[in-house]
């Protein structure tokens, strides 16, 4: 199939050609990556969207159960879902969030759902590259929504939230002591909080966890891009199917607050340019990984060790030598 | 004043030529710059090495204070003492840690101590390399020790640890619960915990707080840079002047098996390779900081913000047509 063909499919909305089309962009043979270059701007032309929404939480809080009832919700109302993972610590642990899809046994079964398992990679930035154009194949297919979901480890938040619409923080119902446990940062960057479990004996704990974090995200400065009362906190029940619809309202008005006051097209401009700006960076670093740099990297390193050259005068030798500009 | 007498004059231990050689390394101008790398380069020949000690410790735990009477101790006992100050907040907020030299009254009015406020610096990467070259040339003006303050925000602390022999933590008395204030990658970067002001009212809770530290520390992987028993939590008191001489001798009995089990010179070794490294990355980054390359970086990013390329098209066409390789 030529990549004519496989655009054409992607636009029917064809799901084995996106789960090839996505094969490709995971690909690192250059052939394959012109390619894959060659379909995202093609299919770019066509400006679809989908409402992208980021999921973030720790193992534990329920992440796949939430998916599988939310997911199972929004196809209950017609849409179509495709699910993704952005998961940095794969390429170390082998395994891979998503990657058994037993855990979303209904949902993989849905015609109108799209489940992919998150690819091993071997450093965030791959990761986040062939996450975000995976994204970018799946809105061209025309699901109505994309769930981008993430463990909650180092720099993946950031990743997932840079390629999301709206992203969402799932949380377990914890003591007081746990608030802290959520980073500032993190905080900052949610939309929602989704206090999960709130369900049989932790039913008592998750309300008061939810009005701690209300109280705690009524503390944090306003945001340009929100109406009043966001980002909100709110208790949710995967397991009993609680609560889910009422997140969708809210993330529905929000989504719709922002399309109307210019922060929907704004975020989306901005994302696009810290993309371009992330990808001309990691390019520059590449030039580090070749053959021949290596070799002069470790020769100079040697010398850096031994003291007969400071790093910077064997950091400017490496730059005139090997990585002329 | 031309390079070799500025040389001379520092390795002499005079003063004002270190004061004016880390003005030097500081400066960004071109011709300055090129000074200082030959500077640098002559004297690492000398390879003089001081203990080169990182504090690091949150606003309100004393710093200030701990460095004054600890310098002073040091100084009593007959070593020369320099303190650098690392602050990637300082080109923000204006002021400087160590900017007012009256914090630190006494010690500032010893001979044998050189004191050195941080300078306003834009980015952490400019910080790191001219407190490193700093740490360099007071070793090479022949000060037995060297300490370098820093204050516990993003990555200010890894930069000190990376050009740190030992690395102490500074910590105020406090409840249980705030033990999971400090994140334990500084845990892990750790020599010694200080548990400072350890006296009057506040000393049970600094002896809770030093057990609680001390239970914490146990729980790490032991590292095989340190000795048994290490890394060790201790408490101090800066204003009663408590437990310094007792820091003091753990510092010393820490590098001495260091020095003995080749953990001293392979840090060393391995900590200017970092440093050569991140220059290197640093170096190749700066290409994206030119006049032409911004303009360039502009107009693609407009392309990409209105949707006519796509983010990796756009930094494919910036490495080709701006910083081929």
């Amino acid at each position: 199939m030529d990549t004519e063909q496989l655009k054409q499919k992607i636009l029917d909305g064809d799901r084995r050609a996106l789960a090839r089309a996505i094969t490709l962009v995971e690909s690192g043979r250059a052939d394959h990556r012109s390619m894959a270059q060659e379909l995202l701007s093609e299919l770019a032309k066509h400006k679809r969207q989908s409402l992208r929404i980021g999921l973030s939480g720790t193992p534990g809080v329920g992440k796949s159960t939430f998916i599988e009832s939310f997911g199972m919700m929004l196809t209950a109302l017609g849409l179509r879902v495709a699910v993704l993972a952005v998961d940095p610590s794969s390429a170390r642990s082998g395994g891979s969030i998503l990657g058994d899809k037993t855990r979303m046994e209904r949902l993989s079964r849905e015609r109108n759902a799209f489940i992919r398992p998150s690819p091993s990679q071997t450093h965030l930035g791959g990761v986040a590259r062939r996450s975000r154009e995976a994204v970018a194949l799946c809105e061209a297919a025309g699901f109505d929504v994309v769930l981008v979901e993430t463990v909650g480890v180092g720099q993946s938040e950031t990743v997932v939230a840079e390629m999301s619409d709206l992203f969402l923080l799932l949380l377990a119902p914890a003591g007081g002591d746990e608030l802290q446990g959520v980073k500032r940062g993190i905080m900052e960057m949610a939309d929602l909080i989704l206090v999960n479990k709130a369900d049989g004996p932790l039913k008592p704990v998750a309300t008061r966890t939810c009005a701690d974090y209300a109280g705690a995200l009524r503390l944090l400065r306003k945001r340009p891009q929100d109406p009043e009362g966001f980002p909100k906190a709110l208790m949710v029940s995967a397991v009993e199917e609680h609560g889910l619809e009422q997140a969708w309202e809210e993330m529905q008005a929000l989504t719709a607050w922002r399309r109307e006051n210019g922060h929907w097209d704004r975020r989306r401009a901005d994302q696009s340019c810290y993309w371009f700006d992330q990808e001309v960076r990691q390019a520059l670093l590449a030039r580090l990984h070749t053959a021949s740099a290596q070799t002069a990297m470790a020769a100079l390193s040697g010398q850096v060790a031994e003291g007969a050259l400071t790093p910077a005068a064997a950091a400017e030798q490496m730059l005139q030598d090997h990585l002329k500009g």
